[in-house]
């Protein structure tokens, strides 16, 4: 189950990084690398960080295969896209909040704390994106705009306040996954944002 | 007595980091994590490329507690950090040398040669600060402004040679570390720079 | 052989890092930085992430001293560089095609599957390049300029496809490079691009 969302999720990301790189004209080759990029540099960072040998996508390459192809897909699909705005919207929350619970189980097999277990899982939600924006040279708008890496957040904190309480797994997950979700299309509807920090004096 | 400089030099990190951070009027979010990278970032990378695992805070969770904290903390503080200035110039080149210095440390322990010890000694001092201008989306100022990253070869340069003279290990940190401070101090100071190299020819 | 070229490699490497550096004003600091990393930073990125500790520079700091002393000479010979123009495109081109074939036999080496075994080499060929990019901040060129990323992925699978054929590897190499230098000099030539995607609409 969550196997079929992750595929849905990098599908996703990896169709959000095409249209970064279609935003700064980028060639075919570009926007399979962001596609990549996107949709697996989160899992990527993560194990890096880790410690966690062989990487994933190195053990299955038919993901590769699949971002790369639906990174490339996405340039047939450009001129519709903005119809298909809400299903992409509700794709990418399937996304983050997917990636947020696979990075929390990878850290808890490895036995980490608790705190780098949440880490690990905001580390995979949102590092793909951070990745696609410092390669499309833009400040990462997950820094910036309505609540997203706070999602990925709460739903780690969620997920271990049940495993302490010993919920069952695979209701922590779906619990862990609808709150996660319902909070991120909250947010996006009501356009929900943390408070800002502006800092504009230059001193250093 | 270098963990407590640690702990000071992590806090003046994560508090220039959050100030980079208020420049891009990034959320909460971003300020948290751009503290984060910028004070635990340098030692990240260098025990990544050292092949040093596990990563030093996945293993103190409490640096990451602290340098969120100092970076949320600054959000209150701005206003009144430019009449910090000067403190907050002198944590940071105590940060500086104290990177460089544990840097060097963790590398010869790993029985590196010496020339990868002097690069994972700056590997710690500067990647904090490089990670931080990458994702505020500006060229790194340590490879522009008055001497940063010259300050931490001397300082790793210099400890490697009094070891090398089989000086006391404890004489010899002080004494580095007081080098370093010293420099760097002057160097603000008398805004010593590096000359620069300024190639405006396109053709390739 | 493949040494030599790799030698040849790493300082045309690291010449373009330094120019890059140039046309930010860097200083001789900032210069050696990036020419260290356009140089060696593609296969630090393959060995990071194929877990192949330690990390080739490592155990070769002779190639740190290489990169770094050809980045500073660039310094003193930018005035003349673009009468050098075509030897640098050479050169350069030769770094591609070697790096892209190193990063293959590394990750062959290690067992990986053969996508991997393409993506260890085209990361090799092109994450200097996209560091140095990413740290002068601009886009990546590999992105959005003619045939590049293409040749490196061209030279990978037709080395693969030779070995698979049982072809002798040290004729297979000659083959490789023969092809990719040769595919990559008509790209210049010709001026041989990828299609670019374009996507300028707004909505997310």
């Amino acid at each position: 189950m969550l196997t079929l969302i992750y595929l849905i999720a990098i599908t996703a990301e990896a169709m959000s990084g095409a249209l970064s790189a279609g935003r700064r004209n980028m060639d075919i080759f570009g926007v399979a690398v962001i596609a990549f990029v996107t949709a697996l540099g989160g899992g990527t960072v993560r194990d890096v960080i880790l410690g966690h040998f062989p990487i994933g996508w190195t053990q299955h390459p038919e993901y590769v295969g699949l971002v790369v192809f639906a990174g490339l897909l996405t340039m047939l699909l450009a001129p519709q896209m903005h119809k298909l705005r809400r299903v992409f919207l509700l794709l990418d929350a399937m996304g983050l909040v997917a990636f947020s619970l696979i990075g929390c189980d990878v850290a808890l097999r490895m036995g980490y704390a608790l705190p780098v277990v949440v880490m690990a899982g905001m580390i995979t939600g949102i590092c793909g994106g951070v990745l696609r924006d410092v390669l499309c040279n833009q400040v990462p708008v997950v820094f910036q705009r309505e609540l997203y890496a706070m999602v990925s957040l709460v739903v780690c904190c969620l997920f271990l306040g049940l495993r302490a309480l010993e919920v069952n797994q695979a209701l922590n997950t779906v619990l862990s996954f609808a709150v996660g979700l319902t909070l991120r299309m909250l947010a996006i509807w009501r356009c929900w944002r943390l408070p800002t920090f502006s800092y504009q004096q230059r001193w250093d």
